[in-house]
């Protein structure tokens, strides 16, 4: 009988994420679980490190395949923290999520969960981050285990190339999904909107929100054009952030 | 007569930092400098944004051709700030550090130094991300100027692909430097290693450290390598991490 993978699974919504708790009950069949996630939601915080304050955790459930524990830290450090205290073997794979809220496009960049699964890559583990276009607490998840099964099942068969990690964006009519679409991401940006209040003692303070701007020109094969036609799209992302081609540009420099 | 460029210029290590003035110092010749940066040390934060708390800023130094102004955000925070509620024209260019402590390998991945730039690059703004291999608040940066200098001549006569901003790395020795080389991101890990200390009332915790564990194969193309013999190292960051050979791969998925 062929050994059962081991998965660790994190998020950036927290430990008491309803997205977490459902990536959980869909990984169950294939393999054991260890779960370590933020004791508080930490969304936006990318790549953080804790390195001016100590860490903590602790184990707040135990079943036979399933262990969970909470991680005082962001959540690339319940990835550092798993792998280096809590696990007694490196995992088989990394999964994050799911998100409450898309990962789409360049939102790549400023998302807890893909620098969970950007993580795993480091350490050369197969890693995937879940994310879902509903903000919603209570987001609907109907109808979505059957499609995170078979990218399941197709991670476990065929693995993924090294130094890349798989962006996983689900569209927010869950009950409308068509299929699953291979994605690049979107060109775009978040054009920020500054909400400015008045202190109680007279200063201006700001509230960072924004709007997303899509740039991309070859809009059908990009993350956000299979959202939009309710597709769930999946995006190969990279570690390595060179731009080869710019090499021999920047040689031509007068250094 | 040319209108002078104008300058953004920000950082992770705060305010205060010793490779804040020494930038600010050598690009006082080639345009008008606004200053926006973290009020506190924001180290290892990467593209972390604010979400939950509301940001404020403050003019700390008005002279003829240079503004500085301390936010109370993470580095991220602070270049979307100034773009949208204190520069009023967009900057010509936006650039982050000097660094204390070197960005290279897959440490652009953990940098808020390297998040402003790509932040910048983001915005369609040109940017540079500097870093020198030394975490010393009072760093040697003697003999810096004339290598910044020639690398600002070229940025602003040659410009860089849209898409890309530079990871520039300077090595500790400063006095030893022999010039400057276009290289790529060694691939590598942070290997990291937990410090265990017992709370005063018996609970564990845990300091993250770590140690850099270099697996490039091309090795004297690498940015590490370039540092480790005395070269600057420049290296171009792309901002689309799409994996596109593993595009086609993943269309052979039975999904």
């Amino acid at each position: 009988m062929k050994k059962k993978p081991l998965f660790l699974i994190s998020n950036d919504d927290s430990i008491n994420s309803k997205g977490l708790e459902i990536l959980i009950n869909i990984v169950k069949p294939f393999g054991d679980i260890v779960v370590v996630a933020p004791i508080e939601a930490h969304s936006g915080m990318s790549h953080a490190i804790t390195m001016r304050f100590p860490l903590t955790f602790e184990k707040i459930k135990e079943e036979k395949h399933l262990q969970i524990y909470k991680c005082s830290g962001y959540p690339v450090d319940c990835v550092k923290i798993a792998l280096n205290e809590i696990l007694e073997k490196k995992p088989d794979y990394i999964l994050s999520g799911i998100n409450h809220g898309s990962n789409s496009s360049v939102a790549v960049i400023y998302s807890g969960t893909m620098a969970i699964a950007i993580e795993g890559t480091l350490h050369s583990i197969p890693s995937v981050g879940f994310s879902i276009e509903n903000f919603n607490l209570d987001a609907d998840f109907s109808n979505v285990e059957k499609y995170i099964s078979v990218i399941l099942k197709n991670l476990i068969k065929n693995g993924i190339p090294k130094g890349v990690c798989l962006n996983v964006n689900i569209p927010k009519d869950v009950k409308k999904v068509k299929g699953i679409k291979i994605c690049k991401e979107a060109k775009g940006k978040w054009q920020e909107i500054f909400v400015k209040r008045k202190h109680p003692y007279g200063k201006d303070y700001f509230w960072l929100t924004g709007e997303f701007v899509d740039l991309e020109n070859d809009k059908e094969k990009s993350d956000v054009f299979a959202l939009q036609n309710n597709y769930i799209a999946i995006t190969p992302i990279k570690i390595d952030w060179t731009d080869y081609k710019t090499i021999k540009e920047l040689e031509e420099w007068d250094l």
